[in-house]
């Protein structure tokens, strides 16, 4: 038995001027960025919305601009065999997540839990 | 004075298989597919969230798949001004709603009202 289910919006944007990137999407979106607090996440800006709602990040890519979904996962091995029996690949693994592609041909990612009411709302498998 | 917000995630499939395209992302989310009840948005299947979030919807496209935002607006002159002035460019008016390209390339969307607590919820410019 594991959980999910979706956990974040990721607006990457090819650009290295990721305040700019971000100014702009909080703009639109009416919501203010943040920078994480973590070190290593140097590559986002997060914007505020409410403890419950699907998180918006902004990340800095040297890929071509797009939007991604992020699934969060109590137990990402399982979440990705189980995504695999619907039909997506496994893609590459990236510091502390599954780069997975959707057989209707999106990349999109599984990471750890995110969101603070994970535990009581997500998935149950 | 209008209002607007984050009102949809759009899962953009180069697929004529919408409802094959639908149970992937039905099932890797964890949400339930619906035909919405407009006949005349038969390029689309609506997944289930509570009222109060950010809308997900699976739709069939002719070009490259991808996922896409829209953003809910009472008044879409308005906003698209709005948005103009941050830096997004108009691409062309379709059906009900605008589309637009942010600074960063994405393209994305301005549409009526879309969740039912938008009178309350959305942001005032």
């Amino acid at each position: 038995m594991h959980k999910s289910r979706l956990s974040t919006v990721v607006i990457d944007c090819q650009t290295h001027q990721l305040d700019e990137a971000a100014c702009f999407w909080a703009g639109a979106l009416g919501l203010r960025a943040h920078a994480p607090p973590e070190p290593d996440n140097a590559n986002y800006r997060e914007l505020e919305v409410r403890p419950e709602d699907v998180k918006v990040l902004v990340q800095s890519v040297s890929h071509s601009s797009r939007v991604h979904l992020d699934i969060e996962a109590n137990d990402l091995e399982a979440e990705v065999v189980r995504l695999e029996a619907l039909g997506a690949r496994r893609m590459e693994y990236v510091k502390r997540w599954w780069v997975m592609e959707a057989p209707t041909g999106q990349r999109f990612c599984v990471v750890s839990p995110q969101r603070p009411d994970f535990e009581d709302k997500a998935n149950v498998w």
